[in-house]
């Protein structure tokens, strides 16, 4: 086990075994043929071929765009295809930053390969022996990742949500930090993947935050999502994330970012390029 | 003019214009046609055909290789085909950390489409008023980019040394920096691009370096290559940035990587998904 190994364990991904999604003419994801097939009872919606999977160009703004697809995917949820959807839209659109096109539900976000966005915050201390990061334990009962290694604050993205304002309420139901700290938390990039699973494309960029907490802050989880926090010195942490992979897949790619930032990964590692590269997607591909 | 139009500067290749250059099995380059061509006419050293540009298997170590296209370069000086060398030997191999497999003279490098690597150091300071960084304006006689803005210290990594010692000497030649300073310049990553010139390919990672100097240091140039320092307010900076190409090419990028990771460019801006993988060759791509 390496960096690089947790590096690579984000990125995964071959164009040429999905179909694009297309919405407006503009793609603006990736589907795997058997969900491709799924939507082809529902033509009214969805033009389904072998090259690609669109929505029919009669939904002509967000909010029909939105209706017709989470028409179809009730209908997938009684006909059982879909176990559950989970009441939280996601934007869809060509990318950070452009309007978006509609939006569906978080559950079929990775189904229909779209680009989704996160909010990721390292919360650390410069205490007198040393940099120490807050490290949480995700509940033994998250859908995903349970009992992983997790920020002290992480979520996803919603639709109709800033990210400031998102963070600030993440960093209050997951960790109990007021407001005004979790306003100091500073914006210092992101990283993207993309990592085919097994329902379709994860095609993620984490906007990574920076949040310096003093030393007697002590994070307390309020939504149940998080199973403990410990402070940890930054040397624990990497040998944790070069040794394990008690980490989330996706939080041991932002930490190594943190990483690489602040000088604790240096050019002096024969990895260094590699590990600047695989913060980004695209890397590793073809 | 906006950050974006400095970041789109640094990009542009198009993998079928060039054939690979390989020593060993290995691609380690890119050639334009019309060098290859003119390596035509050495085929005791090089193997020239419409797909590749080979180093002849003969030449079996380090020494061997680097002294095989030494002879072919000198040759092609006395024919008037190259202007001068540089004396100064790069080396060229796999990627950072993986072994030499031969060393060329710095003039070629782009010949060659060879991986170069650059060392680029920005010098802030935290003042009262805010943040400042040091700007160099490059000497009017410079080969490449005369009159430009520049870092603190920057320079290109030649074979031989470590990044570390490069750096104190590039700082004590540029800018005067004692050494004991400049060694707590902070790895915090790199950038990268690849970009078309007259003679071949700009392929280069340029590792980057904050260095937090003190309010009462003065730069000072000692080797002639800066005509003038500046401290500019981190606005100022931004401002000459999003409105001019005033700074060098690829110091504007190694800035625009600096204010993403200082959190002076942030989410907000509608182009912040594509400042932050355009830091990165294969952006804009294909």
């Amino acid at each position: 086990m390496s960096f690089l190994d947790r590096v690579k364990a984000c990125h995964g991904f071959r164009p040429d075994e999905f179909r694009p999604f297309v919405v407006a003419g503009k793609q603006v994801g990736w589907v795997l043929p058997a969900f491709a097939e799924a939507l082809r009872g529902h033509e009214v919606a969805f033009l389904v071929d072998e090259a690609s999977v669109r929505l029919q160009d009669r939904y002509a703004d967000f909010r029909a765009r939105t209706d017709a697809v989470q028409g179809v995917l009730g209908k997938l949820v009684r006909s059982g295809y879909l176990r559950k959807l989970r009441r939280e839209l996601y934007s869809v659109g060509e990318g950070w930053g452009s309007e978006p096109l509609l939006a569906v539900d978080r559950a079929v976000v990775p189904l229909f390969g779209i680009e989704a966005y996160g909010v990721h915050v390292n919360g650390f201390v410069r205490a007198k022996d040393g940099l120490k990061l807050w490290v949480g334990r995700r509940g033994m009962d998250k859908a995903t990742a349970p009992g992983k290694l997790d920020h002290l604050v992480a979520g996803g993205h919603p639709h109709g949500i800033g990210l400031a304002d998102n963070l600030v309420k993440e960093a209050r139901e997951e960790a109990n930090i007021p407001e005004a700290l979790a306003r100091r938390a500073v914006p210092v990039g992101a990283v993207s993947y993309r990592l085919r699973n097994q329902e379709g494309l994860r095609n993620d960029v984490l906007f990574v935050y920076d949040l310096e907490v003093p030393e007697g802050f002590v994070p307390e989880n309020t939504d149940g999502e998080v199973e403990e926090f410990f402070l940890w010195p930054v040397e624990r942490v990497m040998e944790t994330l070069a040794r394990t992979d008690d980490f989330k897949f996706n939080v041991a790619l932002v930490i190594i970012d943190f990483l690489i930032r602040h000088g604790h990964i240096g050019p002096d590692d024969p990895d260094y390029e590699a590990l600047v590269h695989g913060r980004y997607r695209g890397w590793g591909e073809g």
